[in-house]
């Protein structure tokens, strides 16, 4: 379960003073990849940079400059960047802390947004998480990804293309197709969910066992965690669209507008999926017991027959000298079917009952 | 269960530019049908259009222009549509994507709305969700619909009469007028899930097994589809009703409210059902709980009237040398009364409990 | 249970126009009651109509004119009163379809109110809702009433009356006590409830069987019901409290405010009843299992001291050649002895167990 | 349950007119006490009035004079001293009707305010609710209260003592005083139901019987009503403390808000309690299953250790002539061997399974 | 679990005048221990006060005057340093009432602000709450704890250090810093809290007995006492931020909102442990009743196959006379068989139904 408990690493920061840069990732040995990508209408440039250095002597002049830095748990890289285009420190340690909670933050001079990407790994059938933090700051978008994993790919090959919309646009329309490329793969964790409850229904209905209980329970821990990321950005570009800030022109908030209808979306769907759970839940409980009552028929069924009928034979299995029936001769048989009338009767009253036909 | 994981095809779009226009229903051979109804007070002419380019010519001019395409699959139509009305790309995206959330947006020229119809099978005795969005601009009035199944039958026939109301009003009582038709349908899916409400209570009552439990689980899940396809409505209508837009007189907001009313209604109504449904889970679990009670007493009852008899006849049917009871006279006949005044203790005991009588 | 699935009749009316009368009520045979009721502060006559036509070409000139209408089933006497005063058609559909949700509605000219009566009935011990419309308009009030029942019985006695109040008073302040007189009755609902809901938990505690159950999930069901018909209330109280209209002067309003409390109340007491049931129906559910615990306890002790005993007589019941236990002199005594040392063992593990004395 | 059924009263007024005085609570014998406590900064001056007639003649003339009646029970005094201080009849019916819902009401000339007062019994351990009003009317405090128990004491006794702050400010203050010395007997009732709780949830450890599940059940109504009688004081206090009112000087304002923050403290340990009491609702019901496991368990062990080896005994008990086994020497303890090792086997199977040992 | 029953000191102040301190803690013997820090940029002097006396004739001049009281129970000297710097008598009753809820008060002259510090002890693994009481007033700090624990050692060790940014700011970002203190520590009660989640999870898949109950529930309880003192600081850090305040300069509201950030984080994180506890509750219940199907499928298979066996055997040791069957030379293995069939035909049954096999 991802996430889980990230908070642990943010006791290492207690009393420490206000922008202490502390990466609270796990910590890799890879380095840092940073790519520059500067387009105008007509011409587009990239550059992968080796180190931090390159870019802060490497001035960008296009009309829209995209650096992306790939990984966060080089401090002083994190470092350098902020200083270099004046961003607060406080900033900084946030970009660095992957356990950031979604949240937009404005100032005067650059617009900053943290969202939670989610990623669907295939091979292993589950989902995690990684922070992303966009600044934009004037003609600059600088986008920070906690791993390497060409999530933004198609949005660099769109801009490529010479007849993309997007190379006529400015950052702000950049920084929606961000936003919008994170938004849309949240349909895929939804599609993940929906599968996982459609599993779950067929296997509650085959044979609930405690096996799918803790599947149940695991499902929903992960709707938290899901629901957790998602929610607050409803806030966050709602409070874009609603085009407070300079940044963002009055056409891109029309686009802005239509992320918000999928946030929306996704957020009744998943509130959708955490009812449907919830009744998985009480079926389950519900199925059990229907199937100890089920149990407990059987065994009433097999013990109110047999009992008695052990009894009347445990009776003339006694050895009392003087017991008249044991003489007669058609004792034995008489017997025989007084029981067989017995458990006809309890049959007759079992199926009365409808214990019996419906088992 | 319709559209429960519909946002599955969105994950083709992920990456996408915006505006891309991809239908997400399922592709159906049929042409696209377009019918054209143009009337004002006096006068009504109607075109069933064999294909686009003809309505791309064709201009009309009367009062109120009602443009009705059914069938959203083929983009290109839906396309060149949005491009002779100058509606925006995103709109054109939102018109093809049946998975829409109800919305209402308001731009200067037009407003776009998205409604679900809830379409009622008598045959099938289920319901299945549709989406419909109408374009109001200017003079005309442009519906979207998935399907062919005329749904607006009424409506054509009350225009083509000389003294309808409504051929007097203008485009926005006709906007009324087709929402008003979609929200009257609610109500027969309303009736439905009043009536699968009221069998599955009675089916609760005479045996409630697991096939209730299914039954109930479906139902929920059913009405979380339908209130997740209403619930937005009553926001929407409100801003409508608000009459914020020039596009709605002051005459047609009265009806507008009606229309919300009936909404309010509508999902009043959906909630106390809710609360219905999960007080018939509860009823569910506690009968089965309470059967096994009875299950258990029969049990208990058989189990501790002849345990103890049975102790009692094996003791006698040892077969030790010197067991005095065994050569008495009256041995057989005193070892049954005493069994007889123990059985006869034992159920005096539980007919005080109550376990026998109301059994 | 009343009102349950009212909305069927709404599907008569999918597809037609607004406006168009319909009563959805049970349609009745009786011809419609009109009373009229005219008075000043010295002076008051009353008429009671034989058709509607005496109503429309009597024109009352007293300070406050009462007409009530008991039936609304003949659609054709609410048009014509309707048209006389000028009422909207859409109002006029409302005042007939009885499955109105309350509401208020203001115009320039007058103020509708729809309300919901429960009347309780003492023999039959059940409540029914009746939906009754109030018009204020002018010096006159019109209200509409489903059944024939003289609700505002005293009301018309307390304008008789020489030295009331109300008759120095006008339009709104009779408007009020209309009010004032359908939410006094809410509380002969609300003891009706508190009844049921002690006699429930009195046969909770002596024998919770599945009649309990039932009579639990139907008092739920009212409730919702009940609730259905009062919380719009709240709102429309306060809508007039506030007192917007012109109609209402600032004298009524602290009236108005005094029925505000009221309803408040009733609510408060409504919501505490909900929560009241909900805690009923799981004492239910554990007071179930508490009692399968129970009867598991007597199965187990019985079976536990038994089975063992059962074994032993068994044991030497067998047939064996060469059993040297059977030929000893004290072997039948000694067998006794050792039995009923295990029972008293048995019992005494019960008794530590508080199996056995709680019982 | 004090209050529960308390609506029964009102239907007694169904129909009157408004501003109809009716006592509903029960009718009591003694008489009405009037005191009446007048003071300035320098001087004070008490009086036990023994008739209403007193006291409408005396005109007290100090800074602040406070006149306390106890017994809300004789209609006629109440009405003499509304209409001696010109209050509204609506109040003076709230007065005395002693089902009201806490509320405040603001006139040009007076301020309204009913709260409910939660007396402890310390012998019979139990609470009771009391309705206090308060009227503040230029120089005068009237207050009313249902019982004659000394609740403001102290504060007399605060007002009497040269030194005290009171006796320095004016009416409003004592009207602070007078709230907070009810808000600080809500403390009480805090504690009484704390100590409720922690004396439950050690019962609930120990032996959780239906004795505690109905413990339980009144503890949570108990909660529910004194909840519905705090609840509404937020909004109340809130009101006065924005300071909207002139009767309240600018200084008192610190002091309610000292008693609001009380009241939040008391909602919030009130939800806290809540949600403890159906805590323990959970844990009754798990306790019960629990048990239920353990008993079928000791159950499912004798049964499975014995069931067969009665059946081996029995199976040597059979009469048939040629049974070789019978005949051979060793028969007997061979059998005797056999069944010790299947006993064994189920023990150590049991152990296994943890059934055996943590029983 | 600390806190529980907090309230119950408050009951010693009913009816006392407002402003009486009074100690509502537990009396400690230790002195109070009073420190002051004064710095400015360029400089710092700390001074261990040995009684309250020398403070009030102490007057610090640096910039920011930093005075810390570490324990409240000593009323006088509470009193003294509230009346040395005009605070409200209502505040200083606060102060030195440890049962306060978190909240802030804004005077002309100083912001009071009350927060719970939550303490984590390592060796018994349990938390307590403290509170902290903050008054900014002019360039002074007042902070008051309840206990001598070097809460805040690190913020000192941080102003002593010469090159600190917290040097070069004034009171109000000090005060920040002591928040920002008190919310690090919430993620040590979060880790707390999480790692007894996690631990409980275990435990629960292992072997759900009563103790793991009881600790569900005591950890239940104990997120009501953090959620109950973080939750109203959502509210009071926010008004901080919103930056009404002149005591806080611009520059400072950036780290408050960081703060608020912080404690929006924890909040959700704390609800969203209280859904995992509720469904780890869930999980119990259904493990136990799923563990009751499994002990009683055991059962049931037990008795069902041997029940008839035992009547058979018990049949043939019957005693009559005229038994044919135990005649024949066959009879014996004849029965044998028959018993075999008849229980192969049961274990068939009972995998059938997936009984035996996935024991």
């Amino acid at each position: 379960m991802p996430g889980q408990y990230k908070h642990k690493h943010n006791i290492q920061k207690v009393g420490m003073p206000p922008g202490t840069l502390l990466h609270t990732g796990s910590m890799r040995n890879e380095k840092i990849k940073i790519s520059m990508l500067c387009y105008s209408k007509d011409d587009w440039t990239e550059q992968q940079l080796s180190n931090v250095d390159e870019l802060l002597q490497n001035d960008c002049i296009a009309d829209v400059n995209w650096i992306h830095i790939s990984g966060i748990h080089i401090i002083d890289v994190i470092e350098k960047i902020g200083n270099k285009f004046k961003v607060h420190p406080l900033v900084m340690e946030d970009i660095v802390n992957n356990e950031q909670r979604p949240k937009l933050e404005e100032s005067k001079e650059y617009i900053y947004i943290v969202l939670k990407m989610i990623n669907y790994y295939e091979q292993t059938v589950n989902i995690e998480f990684e922070q992303i933090s966009i600044i934009i700051i004037r003609n600059y978008i600088i986008s920070f990804q906690e791993n390497d994993n060409h999530t933004f790919q198609q949005i660099r090959d769109r801009i490529k293309k010479t007849n993309g919309t997007i190379r006529t646009k400015g950052v702000d329309y950049l920084a929606y197709a961000l936003i919008d490329c994170i938004v849309d793969h949240y349909y895929i964790a939804l599609e993940y969910l929906g599968e996982k409850i459609e599993s779950l229904e067929d296997k509650l209905m085959l044979d609930p066992g405690p096996n799918v209980l803790k599947e149940i329970h695991s499902l929903k821990t992960e709707m938290l965690f899901v629901r957790k990321a998602i929610w607050p950005l409803r806030e966050i570009i709602n409070a874009l669209a609603r085009g407070d800030s300079v940044l963002f022109s009055q056409d891109t908030l029309i686009y802005l507008r239509d992320v918000y209808d999928h946030i929306i979306q996704v957020i009744d769907t998943i509130e959708m999926y955490r009812d449907m759970v919830t009744g998985m839940f009480d079926i389950y409980i519900s199925s059990v017991s229907y199937k100890l009552n089920e149990v407990m028929k059987i065994l009433t069924i097999i013990a109110t027959i047999f009992i008695p009928l052990t009894f009347i034979v445990g009776l003339y299995g006694m050895n009392f000298k003087y017991m008249p029936e044991l003489e007669w001769e058609w004792g034995y048989p008489a017997v025989l079917i007084f029981m067989g009338v017995i458990s006809t009767f309890m049959i007759i009253y079992f199926k009365r009952k409808n214990w019996i036909g419906n088992t």
